[in-house]
């Protein structure tokens, strides 16, 4: 590289994340990174870097590819905690659902709120994220099942870059639950989701991508595949809640469809595993959701491993069965309670969570060209990000080649 | 009350955890809270409030008592996040010693470093618990095994103090392993130690508490029993590790003693709980621990509750075995791992956890005539404590009536 760098990172230790690096972590002490126009101009041993307007020297801090949240439920409002807590105390799921409790709860504490009200109840738990070196973020719909609802859902979803450092990218969760008003009559709601609601709120670029719950007490497999293709039709690619609680060959179709990813997977059979691998499709390991549910069927993770399907690890925050902001903690219960290594969790949250999301040519990794999504921490090596438990060490994190302190992206008006 | 306040606290909901609320929590709305010379001086409806000099408007935030963390191996030399990734990677428990690990690498890189460098390396650990409403904090020595290491990490614990705003009291754990200078001679240690070491310790006030290791990989009962003499000798009071790995009978020796705490307790009996009942020994319950290896038996957390033992819950942050520094997390994993309730949790990181340091008189709930350590929370509800998993709603803390933002509690030099 000749032309000057707009910035440079020196004294640092990357860890790159690039595919093939030996030691998995894609290691580098002593290095430097230059950023030109937003982006990863250079990378390699400190004594070669090029020329930059600008200098930020590290202090020896490691440097990751900003991490990439693949999976949330962060916009809704109100949360479960009062029937978390009947339930400690005793109640059954029968006395909570008398109560108006469950999904339902959540659904109508969403619908009675403005795009304004989301936003106000979902900026704290996303900056919670980001000060923990996340760049970008996954949101779904969901919680409003009905025309409006989803679309100020995913409004509110738009509106969190324009107030937090973070690239969102949209899903269309309309297939989440049934709602009240479609109730005994599913395939006429997925007949609405499929012609009325998808269509209307992927006009007004709202939607990334499509996603849908797949099990028994969610949709069908044919339910499912519908909502697939009027995905399909509009050009948007497809992600799927799959084999949380069940096998339902989810993943299969999912893959079939070229899904960006199946998530969960709990119920994951070989065959899921194979189509999965055939089609690369990421499989989303939520273990939030499996702690917090006290689950205690594993995802095949050996078997993904040995198919070589690209794992991806995500906070799954949502109020109901994951109340979780922090992918640190997701990585260290991926490797506690699944035994994934510290750096498969990384890769987990950075290279194969991009690719969760279509982005893994635009992020997560540290490679010439991408764009400079970077989060800075004070750890003597990289397994101390998913080892350390409600540790935060993250110093910096930078969005497009923007050096901010991480104490500071967390505060917004 | 007829004497001006030094500062009174309004538009806030008191959860004072005093004994005998109803609703266990004793929650007061639309409360205030009035300090006088660093005390609790009143509390009660905000329309009764007495005059102050300042008055501090909560902005209908909770208040609870600043938390207590009653259990921590917080001050030590290094990480051992390189072993963990190793036994990940697949290496065995046999790998790992043959290799130097497991405790001995903490005890070589504790006994190796200076009080002013256990401070550097332990002072950011601590300061993330401050940040999430922690005043008060045990800190264990125990990776010196030998007179001037272990004096070293308990003039670390005891400086802890002049760099954050926290109490911190000392607990002397010389028998947590056996030193590699006495291998084969276990009885000569306990006589070293409680001959020279815990005397000469106690003499230069660095000891608040006696504590030992009470396991079949640890000490005996004798050898335990050896240092609660020595402790009484000195006019010390006594806490246990015990049954963490099996029943050895340590609760019930420490409740012979009329020991503070027994820790752990996965292993307890009957005969062991109903002897804690008697003495008034707190159950110091240790999810991080049990979370973290894996374990499989729960402690009889339904037992203790119906014996009336008083349930605390800590963080046991410690490198090896609980690399945690969150003690909201602990209080989740209290919930969901052993079904504790929400308002247990917060019990047992509050009034319980005061009561297994000795200090129930002076910290624990929101009393008149307490120290006015406080924290205030940005929840709908008390049990958001325990149910969000990463977050960190603790808006300020208050330690002797000094208010601090709760950002401001973690920065030191
Ligand atoms: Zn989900
Ligand atoms: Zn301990």
């Amino acid at each position: 590289m000749s032309e000057t760098a707009d910035l440079l990172f020196t004294h640092v230790r990357l860890a790159t994340m690039a595919p093939g690096a030996a030691d998995g972590y894609g290691a580098l002490e002593d290095a430097a990174l230059a950023v030109r126009a937003g982006r990863i101009a250079w990378l390699g041993a400190r004594r070669d870097a090029p020329p930059a307007r600008a200098e930020h020297d590290c202090g020896g801090a490691w440097m990751t590819p900003g991490l990439v949240d693949c999976h949330t439920h962060i916009v809704h409002a109100g949360n479960r905690s009062d029937e978390w807590e009947a339930r400690l105390n005793g109640a059954s799921y029968e006395d909570i659902a008398r109560a108006g409790g469950g999904i339902m709860s959540t659904v109508r504490a969403t619908r009675a709120a403005s795009v304004e009200n989301l936003l106000a109840q979902s900026l704290p738990r996303v900056a919670r994220l980001l000060g923990e070196g996340v760049t970008t973020l996954e949101i779904k719909s969901g919680y409003g099942l009905a025309f409006e609802a989803e679309a100020r859902m995913l409004r509110a979803a738009r509106a969190v870059a324009g107030h937090l450092p973070v690239r969102v990218l949209t899903t269309f969760l309309g297939a989440h639950a049934l709602p009240p008003e479609f109730a005994g009559r599913p395939d006429d709601y997925v007949t609405e989701l499929c012609e009325r609601m998808l269509p209307r709120l992927a006009a007004e670029g709202l939607v990334d991508a499509v996603d849908a719950f797949c099990e028994r007490i969610g949709f069908t497999h044919d339910q499912t595949e519908r909502v697939f293709q009027a995905a399909r039709g509009l050009g948007l690619p497809v992600k799927l809640h799959a084999e949380q609680l069940s096998d339902q060959g989810g993943a299969a179709l999912a893959a079939r469809y070229g899904g960006l990813s199946a998530d969960h997977l709990e119920y994951l059979g070989q065959a899921g595993i194979a189509a999965m691998a055939r089609a690369g499709t990421v499989a989303v390991l939520l273990p939030g959701a499996y702690y917090f549910l006290r689950e205690k069927t594993e995802p095949p993770v050996a078997a993904l491993r040995a198919a070589g399907v690209p794992m991806a690890v995500a906070t799954d925050c949502n109020p109901g069965t994951s109340p979780m902001t922090s992918l640190l903690l997701a990585m260290n219960m991926a490797c506690t309670l699944w035994r994934l290594t510290p750096q498969e969790a990384l890769a987990g949250a950075t290279i194969h969570a991009a690719r969760a999301l279509g982005l893994q040519g635009e992020i997560g990794t540290l490679e010439v060209g991408k764009r400079a999504d970077l989060a800075l921490w004070d750890i003597a090596r990289p397994a101390d990000l998913a080892y350390a438990m409600g540790s935060n060490p993250c110093r910096t994190v930078v969005n497009g080649g923007v050096v901010r302190a991480a104490s500071c992206v967390t505060s917004f008006p």
